[in-house]
Order: C-alpha cells, then structure tokens, then sequence
C-alpha cells in the first residue's frame, strides 16, 4: 500500500473524522444480530463476525497505537495472541481454524475492546501533530477495516446459508427491481502499451505498484457482466458435465463437491440465498458465487475466454466509479438500469491473470509488509469490488485475488476474446 | 428402560412436581453463561449447550405431546429436524458435526420452546388421569434430562478449554477442602453366581435389563479411586512412551494425538482446566479424564487389571448411593474425607467389560429402542456416575458406555486384580 | 500360546519333518503368482505376499535362531527392520502401510532368505538334543506361519480384486459341485456352567487360556451356516437400507462407505469374485466377506441373535475337525453335501463377543507376549477356521479376531437365539 | 504442439527409424530393474514403470494406429481402460492414484504390447504414403514418449527412495568428477519488446504457441545454476524457520511436511539419494528437489528474485543446446566443467511465472487438446530440462510445469533481479 500519498495538508480533523466514520459503519452492519450471531467460523476462511471487529481493532493497536503512543495502555495483553490474523513477525496467534471455538471475549468485551481503541486514537489524531507516516498507517487500517467489512457480510451470508432455517443477515435490506438486463456487446479494448498500476494520487495498496508499462494485444471485452439467465443457458446446457469446458483442477473440484450451480442457488434452480434471506432468482442480475473454474468453463462453452487483469484496468480506468455498491443497500448484485457497465460492484470480477507481483514490487516494510506480497501464488486477481464494497474503498488499479475455487464471495463474470470485434 | 417399574399411585401432583424441578435444573447449570457460550461445538461428540435444551425439549414433545395429546399444537415444525438427535425412525435430521454452525434459534427461542413444552407437560400432567405409559414415558425423559445435563456440562468444559482465556463456566465452584488420600488396598469381591441387573424397584433404563445370574471369578477390588498423585508416577516412570503397557489400539491412539498426561491438565502437571477455570492440581483426588486405554495402561504397569462391570456392581449393591455427585457443587473430583469408597460420583469408572446387551436382552418398542441397543458395539461399560452427576439419577446397575479413546468426560480408575487378596 | 504343553517324547525328526512341511506348504500357495503379483498392498490391512514370506521367516530367525544358536548368522541385518510386524519390543519396524512400496528385496531374495532359515533350522533341530522351550517357540512358529499362510491367499484375493482384469490367484481350482442347502434348524445348546478354553493337550495359543467355567444361559443354535440364498433374501428385503436393523457404527459403516452387498459380489448380485478367478455365484454355498455389522444386522432381521463364542464353542466341542478347509482345493465356501454343519471350515463364523482376556488370562512372556493380548480391545471373536484355513490349524477353542468393520476375510453367518427351541 | 511443422520432404524411412530409437530408448532405460520393480507407485503423481511403458503404448494406439489403419487389431480392449492417462473425451479410465495396486498385466505382457504396437507402427509408416497429419501426430507421439522416459526415471528414484535398502534404479552410473563451481554473476538481460514462444521450425508443443511480442523489464539473470552449497548456507542461515522468506502457502508446506532439506538429502545434509544410490553430497553440483516455495524463499534470502519465463527465454534462445542432459549418463546434476551457463539439462528452473496461456493459444483439435491446456491454472512454469531429458527433446521455448509444491523432478534455481546489473 502506498503510504507515502497523502495529501501534506490533510488536517487532523478530517482523518479523525473519517476515522470515526469507517470504525462506526463497520458496526451498522451488525445492527440486527444477536450475540449468538457473532461466534460461527463456518468454513476456514470464514470468520466470526465478533472476529473481525476485534481483529481491525487490534490492527490499529498494534500498528498505530503501541508505535505511535508511548503512553497507550493495552486493553488486554492476550488479545494480541487472538486476533493477529497473520501476522507471523508480529508474534504468535490463535490457529485460523479454530476461531469459531471462542465464545470468550463476549460481543461486549469486544465493543469495549472497540470503544477503548478508539478513545486512544481520537486521542492520538487529537493532540499530536500527525506525522506523515501515522497518518499513512491510520489510512491503511481503515482500508483494511473496510476490507474486513466486506468479509464480515460474505462470511455471515456463508454462516447464515448453513442454517436450516436460512435466516436473514439483514431482514431490512430491499428486492432489486425487476428490470431487463441490457444487451451484451464486445467492445473494442485499448491494446499496445498501457501504463499499468496506481498513479501518484490517493491511497493504494503495495500490490498495485509500482505503474509500470504492459503490451497488451488486441482484444475486446463485454460491455456488462454475464447474467443469471445467461448462466442458467450454461448449466441447461450440461456444462457441469462436459469435462471438455473445464481445466483439469477445476473438473476435479465438480466431481469432488459436486458442484451442479451457483453457491447458494437452491436445488431447483429458482432461489437463491441472500444476505436478506431466500429470494426468487432474479434472471437479469450478475451471476454471482461462481470459482474461477467456472467462470473460465463457461467462457469456454461461450467460445471466448475472459479477460487478463491488465485488460480490465485499461477499460476500466476510463470510467466514473459508479455502480451498484454496499451504499445501494441492496447486497446483492442487481440488474443495471442505467447503462452501467458493471465494472464497479455487484460482483468482483475473475480474470484471467494469476496474482503476481508487479515488476519492481516492494512490499512495505516490517510485518507489513506481510499484507499482500505473501499470498502472490496460487491465487487469481479480481477486479471491481461488489455489491458489499464501500464505494470509497474501489478504484480501477485495485487487485484483490481468491483460489481459484473460492465461492463464498461475491465473484462473478465478464467476458473478453481475441481480436478487435 | 423400564417403563413397566412406576409406582402405581404415584400421584400426578408429585409426576409434575417432579418434572419441573428437573426441567428447572437444567437452567440453573447455565446461570452464568452469556448467549455467546451456548453455540459452540468443540468436537463432534460435543453438542452445545443451546442444543442440550432443545433436545431434552423435543423429546417431551416427540415422544409424550404429540403421542399423548392430540390438541398439542407444535412449537416449530423445523425443530423437529434440528433437534432430534439421533432417532433415525423418528424422521430426519440435522447432521451432528455440525450442530456448532446454527446460531439461530436464538437462546431466547430455546427459552420459549421450553417454556410451550413446560406448559403442555403442565396441562398433560394435571388435567389428563395420566396412563401408566405416559407417565414411564414422562420418567424417561427426565432421566433423558438428566443425562443430558451431564453432557451439557462435560461438553461446555470441553468448549472452555480451547479458549486460550481458560474462563470458568461457573464461578462460583467453591475449591475442594485439600484433604489426605484414604490408603489403597484390595478388598475380598463377591465372586460365584451372582444376580446382575435392575431389579423390580424403581426406574431404570433397557440396558440394565434383564436381571440375571452371572458367574464371577474370585477376585478383589481396589478401596477407592486412584488418585492423580498415583497417576503422576506412572507418568514420571514413563508410562506414556512404554508400548508394552498399551493395548495396540492405545499405542495407537497415544503415537497419533500426542497423548502424555489426562486432557486437561496443564504442560507442567501442575494445573488443571475445571468448570471454576484453572486450578492448581489436587494431588489427592481421584485422576479424571483418562481413557479406557491410559485406564488399562496404568493398571498393568501397578501389575493388576480393571474390574469387570460384573465385579463392579456386585460391590457397589451393597453401598449407599454417597459420594461427590453434582449437589456436592464442586464439579470437579475431590478427595474422600470420610472413608467413602467413591464408588458413586467423583467420575465414571471404566470396566474391562465391553458395552453388550444382557442375555435376553430386549429393547424398547419404537424409536426409543434406538435409546441404548444400538450402540452396544465398541464401547466399554462405565459405571458409577460422576461428580457432574445428579444423585437421584444414579444407582448400582446403572450401565454407561464410552468409547476407549473417550476422555472429555469425569472418567476415572479404579483397579482390581484376580485371587481373593 | 501354550508353550508348556508339548507331548514330551516327541522327536526331532518328527519336529523337523512337520517344519518342513508347513514351510513348503507356503510356497505351495504362491505357485501360479509372478514376480509382479508378490509386490502390491491394496490397503492397510492387507500385507503383499513377499512380506508373508519373508517375515515368518523372520520370526523364526528373531525368536528361535537368534535366541536358541550363537553360531547362527543372521541373513541380512536389515530385514529386521523390514519385516518385525508388530513387536515393538522387538526393535523398530518399517511402517505397516508402506509395506506395499518395497520393490526389494525380490521374490528371489525372499526365496534365498528362506532357505538359509530353513538351513539354519535344519541344522539346529538335527543336531541340537532340542529343549522344550524350542520345541515349544518352534510350534507356535509354524503355527504362526499357517495363520500368514491363510492372511496371504486372503490378501492375495484381495488385492487381484482391485484389478479390472478380475486375475485368478489360481487357475487350477475347482469349482465346487452345485448342491442343494440342507435345511437350517435351531439345536439345542448347552448351558449351565460350561468349562471354556483350551485343556491340556497339544499345541493353543495363549488367548484360549487358561480353560475356566462360564455359565451359558439356555440358547439353540443354528445347525449349519447361512447361505448365499438367504443372504439375497435380506437384500431383496430391503435390509440395507433400514437403519432400524443396524447398530450405530454399523449404520454409519453402510452410509460411509455405500455398503449394499457382501464385499466381492457383482453389483447384478449373480456374481462373485474368488480365488479361482470371477465365477456365478452359488446360492447353496456360505455367504462370506460380510462385517460384523452385517452379520448382525441379519440376525436383527431374521429376528433372531448370533451367538456368543462360548455358545460356539460348547457346540463345536464335540464335532470332529471335519468341513470345507484348505486341503479341499476349494477356496471358497461350498454347500455342505454330507450333513456337516459347517462348525469348521468354509467362514470364519461372528460371534457376539468381544475379543476379551479369559478370567486369568496371562500373556507370554517376553515380545511373544505382543503375539495375542495387545489386541484385546475393539475387536470381535470369530470362531471355526475358513475354506484357507489348514486343516491341522484349528481347534474348537481356537479365537480369532476381527474389527467389526473387517469384510476381506472369509468371515460369514450362523444364528442363534434365546430359548431351548 | 504444433502439428504443421514438420519438414514436407522428411521421408518415411527416417521417421521410422526415429520411431523405433525412441521407442528403444525407453526400454533401455530399464535394463537394470526386475519385474517387481516395474509395479509400485509411491504417491499419486507417480506412475509405475510398467504403466508408464505401457501408456506410451496406447497413445500410438490411441491416436495414431486406430485412426489411420482400419485394418489394425486393438490389442486388448482393456488396455484402453487401464492406460488412458487423463484423456476424458477419448472414454473413461482407471483410477490415477490406483495405478500402483495392478500387478497385472505383467511386465511380459507389456512388452508384448509394445511389439504388437510397434508392429503396427512399422506396416504404417513402411507401407503408407504417410499424410502430414499422421506423421505430426507420430512426432507428438515420439515427443511424449520422451516425456514419459523423463518420468520413468523420476518416477523411480521416487519409488526406490521409499525404500530403507536405498537401491539403486542404475548401478552403472557414473559418479560426476568433482569439479569447482565457477563464479556466479548477474548478465544483462534483453529487454523492451522481444518474440516469445516457438518460431516455425522443428516440432513444439501447442502450448509454446503463438509466437508473439513481450514486453520485458531491465533486468539481469545469473550465469549459472545455484548450487548445493549455497544452498546450505541458506539451511544453515535458518532459511527454513524464518517465515519472513516465505510465501503463505510455501510456509503451510513448511510446516505441514516438516521440509528443512531438499528432497532426497540425507537428514545430516552430507549425502544425497540418487538413480545410482546414496552418495556424497557434491557440493558444487547444481541444487535439485527443490519446490517453487524453496526457490521463491531461496531468492529472497538472497535479496533478489526468480526470473520469468520469458526473461528465461529470451537468455536461452541464442545459446547452443548443450548441457548434462541424459546422453551424459550420469542423471544427477553436476558442477559445470567448461564454462557452460547450464541453462539446458541438470535441473528444470523454476521461473515466477504462472503457467498461462499465451495471448492467442488455441489447443490441440479433439481429445489432444487436453494435452496442456487444461492445465494452465494453479501451476508454474519451469524451463530448460534437466538431466534425464533427452538431448533431442529440449529447446529454448519448450514450457514445462508443476505445482509449486512439487519436489519429485529435477527442479531448481536460477535467481535474476530487476536493472541492469
């Protein structure tokens, strides 16, 4: 992440202020849980809601509030152990796996744990003169508050749909309106070559730097992401058993899961789970909580492929950063109704570029440097945040990156092919 | 169980008094619990405590309302499924490992649920001339509860545990008086026919059943428990790294999990997890949460062998049901101060008897034969209940049943050996 | 084992002709097998043939060469490692799993290995003025060896079966003549104070002692096995799919791993595979390869019971040493044509018992002592030798044992049930 | 592969003769093995010699004699069950990971299968007029069989390495003389836009197609392999306990496997197992058994990088193909003696690219485009060859891939690092 970007004369109250902001809306959106809610790790990847609000916290106070604060008194000494993620140069901690086990610290513990992190940094960001490096760091953990707000929901939409009684996360949360899903075209791509990665402005993370030149050949790209209708044609057409559409490791996956459809798409294909319970299946909205496995098989029954990561920034880049985000209040991918092109929310975008690091690529110094740089392998990039993303938290150069059979978040499809048409 | 065994006025008020003090009882072991703490699932064999009370619940409401009352209106027509163990005739259900993933219904559902059960049971109890089967029926089920009430406390002990925290499920268990172990000798056992199983008197359940003759060899008993400090030198003479002490199956189990010391005691030997949270070891009380294999281990390196469960019952008939049972409100083992032979309480004591049916044995009819028969297979018998253990719910033919590799219950040693000395 | 218990003017040259012989038998076994078929372990519990060889050679290398002749030259020093089985006083071993990724020693090497034993052997029993302790270690030898005689066509069928090609172990065998099932009547068994156990004459192991009294409650007991026939009769009836007649474990053995006939029959039914090849199956002929859980099971739904081994074993005692074993040439089981009841031979036979120590029961000693008593946990008595079973190997006290789960051996059905009729 | 690429005037004669040596190669690299030998197969990725024999057999069969001469006899119709490899689209096919449990058909009939098919291949390519297509698909065929004979080899030193005997596959080998390592130094190399992938001549794979333009940043590439000795600095710097140096997912590896050495290095780190059996350590030899996570972590220690693929290539492609490959008989890495830059033959070099299609990739038409394509996720590129790679089989723009956990091949390191110098 760059943290050398902010602007000099940002003042103290604004980054208190949106500090403030960020910390308060992670907690409006567990407004309706109860405390049983917080505790469930459904999966590995998953984690308890209580997690990651204590998790974000200690991010602060580990990273700002103990180097920054010779006066700061931790709130308590064994929190360190349980909620550093992972953070191996920073020390010990709980196995990931065994997070749903914890009942202890409590919902209130935790909210305490919140209120006295916050005390110390509206202290912090108060009194001191903000040295450029402390704000650097305050900006990089309410990112990475924001992206653990987004984890808090696809994690309790996956802990939810375990559930028998399919509950909501959110019973407040509006139906999409119905509407038509607008006509798919490929659309000429910028080739040749394209200047790649984060400019000198705002904040960034390590792994969209450094800008750097890449040949791009020449390709075109849809104009919207693939809809569920257009997905139930892929499926009504055997898709999930012709082996020749999909790539060997992803051909395993479906035989291994069984995988038939969309995670969280019901048996007979006409419901689906949401963070606002069981829904209709809406036909014109993105198909979403697809692995790259099967964004890439159905490409491949479409006889095109999908687009490099480097592909998606050049058209990307161009456009206003608008769609259907978590501030639409929907959280779940809707249909566009105004000739948006989707690049921006609904679902994050697979393409097809292995996550690797930029040539040139520093990671940031001491432990985090860890944030990014580790997970280079394995690992496909994404694109365009989603329907759960705050929208001041998504930009064109952004890179988030999954397994390639990752479900449980908001993944879905944008097609691309060779050639100019 | 004996469902034919009631007394024949027993009286609808003492029928209903009866029912809510014990369905009463079960709240009361949750007194100092959050809703966080009622969710979560160690283990597989582990249920959490949330689920205990809905259980115990349904089971009235299965096996007594809806049979015995046709205007029964159902709390939930889903809890049927989340909530039935494991009566494969009584329809489907929710799979048992992962009865950890449901945070809802909520705690206060559970409440509710239990508080339409308590009702209906009211109504039943007082208004209906209660038939002989309804009220052995009710019978089972409260000594159901019982045992249940058991596990709900073993099994929050086990969640506690893999908290780093180490919090007390009750804080407010008083510590055992420290007190001098009873010295250990051999007494003379009733050996030639003897008459095993429940006799007419009073409840008791199908395995325990029919009562009849069997044959003992001449052999002796130990006076009491072993204590942890006679288990602290089979650990200190190497007991845990000997292969020739160990069953196959034992060696076995101890290679794979790393077993060197009774689960729950601390790295250091000097510490114990106990219901009050960490303590300091008591030397002096019986050791608890041993195998049957680390049970059989430690018998053959002090040269003698466990009693069979034959041997057992033949000595315990004679006794008064005494000891440190759950109204003792240590939970945990403790010293005897008064000569008892800790044959009732502290913990269950494994026996060399493989868990089978008695000659002529026959089960209930209907779902409940799946009660007990079923798992008559693999499991070695354990007799005497627990400091966890309600006294009333406790008596010489009781027969229990764990797997040898079992060690989150009170599950303790006593020896025996062949000959009269 | 009895070690004590050698008819005392028993001659060398008797002793060593009997070595010879059942040392020649083994190869015997393996005539029609390639260098490729000595080599493969298709799973855990199977041991390719080359082991059996060559570690019943080891055994009387380690417990009767080393111990009883200084001059003796051990072989090569590392298959000691290779293949101990089990001993762990013995010294360490290779990983029982990994038995099947040894392509050396070669079968020729084995066959070197052997013969420089047999010399060894040869040379000691000639020449020594054999003590009773050799003698004694020599016959539990070649006991030991006829058991692996019997585990290497067992484990041979097994691993031919994993191979498309369906290959027979031997080609030469006959196929038993069709013959109509005698009809099946329950006979009155023993009962009272039964005398259990082997008595003082000739060779045992240590597991049939010491003979003692047991008292047998009035039972009958079915007059021959169960057939193929009957078998189909309860899977026509549904019988694997009704939880109600299955313990717990077993149910959960069904459902894990898509039990739904014996192990080697068809998926039509019409077929199963044997020694000899792939052949009709004979539905006068023991059904075999069936768990415990299955055997079971069918007594359930023949509502009925199987006997425990003492029942077995008051029957048996005063039947000759007569039924389809080895020496038959069949390998498989056969309808009895001559009004045997099939006590011995054809199935090893599910009693209800567990595999228990007898009252008194003392191990040898030394690492001998591993040989029988480790294994007394888990496991269930089967009773009455198989169609691979020599027929100067078994006896009516004879024990073996089997996880319940255990189907790869020739493991089948008698009934019995409570009652004199 | 590029099947339109073969020289129009090549006559038959000499891709028989071509036919043949390559196909005789392949036995010969089994002269020294016994029948049990050829069975066992260690672990999933590895297939038994027998199986690797055998399906280079059936690819001709397969793809080449059943297509183009009607008149041709299959050999045995469930050859083509047991050795299709992983091609779904040409029919179903035994189990992968059960390869090693078939001890049939032998060795003997093996070979038998060979001659019939070369019998076969010899009346087609004498006899026929051959068309492009056959002759290409006889070139792919030749070219995977060489494949195959790389495998044969690694496959084998797997296998023998299980062994506790340490055998060894060819006890004819050479040991390398010992030899200095020359210095190592960082080269400049080509940057800005250059070709990548195959040129028109000579045979490739399709996944070394199209050539076309990439965009290269300044860097610069080692002029030599890394060799085992400084290979131990890094051990001996702690290189495997110290997280920072790792990827996440090579650090799981670490710690789930238990790695601190490469593959097939004694645990003193004074030795190394090898096709000719356990030897010295040859310290300025050429690290191999090393997985991408070894290589990736190696690199860091050493502050710089791995190179790409393409900066690999466009190194590789203006030296001559000349290295120990495995016409030097020794088929273990060695120290280079004449200033070779060792790019061709010793080991594979890892490179940090994933293994991706190139811009423009079509595969193969029908079942041989499963060849490389479905592969291109989750894996790494390695380049160069190694020294069981047939001197004939490698060139500058040949594209091989594994897993980055992969240890099994002859997989090393070569470090490059971003500027000029």
């Amino acid at each position: 992440m760059r943290l050398a970007n902010l602007n000099a004369d940002s003042e103290r109250s604004a980054a208190l202020q949106r500090y403030l902001q960020v910390r308060s809306d992670s907690l409006g959106l567990t407004r309706h849980l109860s405390p049983e809610d917080y505790v469930v790790q459904s999966m590995p990847d998953v984690s308890p809601t209580k997690w990651h609000l204590a998790h974000t916290t200690w991010f602060f106070e580990q990273f700002v509030l103990i180097p920054f604060n010779k006066r700061y008194r931790v709130f308590d000494e064994q929190y360190h152990y349980l909620f550093n993620s992972y953070y191996v140069s920073a020390g010990k901690m709980h196995t990931r796996a065994n997070r749903g086990l914890l009942t202890r610290p409590l919902v209130r513990d935790v909210e305490r744990f919140r209120e006295h992190v916050d005390e110390g940094m509206s202290v912090l960001l108060k009194q001191s003169s903000p040295g450029h490096e402390l704000l650097a760091t305050v900006e990089l953990g309410l990112n990475h508050e924001q992206q653990h707000q987004e984890l808090l929901l696809t994690d309790l939409k996956h802990v939810f749909f375990q559930n028998p009684l399919l509950p909501a996360a959110n019973p407040e949360l509006a139906t999409p309106p119905s509407a038509a899903t607008a006509s798919h075209v490929f659309e000429k791509g910028r080739n040749g070559i394209q200047d790649i990665g984060a400019s000198g402005e705002g904040f960034c993370f390590d792994n969209e730097l450094p800008r750097h030149r890449s040949l791009l050949q020449e390709h075109a790209i849809g104009s919207r992401l693939i809809s569920n209708a257009e997905y139930l044609n892929f499926i009504q057409d055997g898709g999930y058993s012709n082996a020749d559409l999909w790539l060997s490791d992803g051909w395993a996956s479906v035989q291994r899961q069984g995988w038939n459809r969309p995670l969280y798409w019901s048996e007979d294909l006409a419901a689906e789970f949401t963070l606002g319970g069981q829904r209709e299946l809406d036909q014109s909205a993105p198909v979403a909580h697809v692995s790259y496995y099967e964004a890439d098989a159905f490409a491949r029954w479409a006889g095109v492929r999908l687009p490099t990561e480097f592909e998606w920034e050049a058209a990307a880049e161009a456009l206003p950063i608008r769609g259907n985000l978590r501030e639409s209040a929907l959280w779940q991918p809707a249909a566009s109704t105004d000739g948006c092109r989707q690049y921006y929310g609904d679902v994050w975008e697979w393409t097809s570029s292995a996550y690797l690091p930029y040539p040139g690529f520093t990671p940031l110094a001491g432990s985090l440097g860890e944030y990014n740089g580790k997970f280079m392998c394995n690992q496909m990039s994404v694109r365009g945040g989603s329907c759960v993303t705050a929208a001041d938290h998504i930009r064109p150069t952004y890179r988030s990156f999954f397994y390639p059979d990752a479900r449980w978040q908001f993944l879905g499809i944008r097609l691309a092919k060779d050639g100019a048409r």
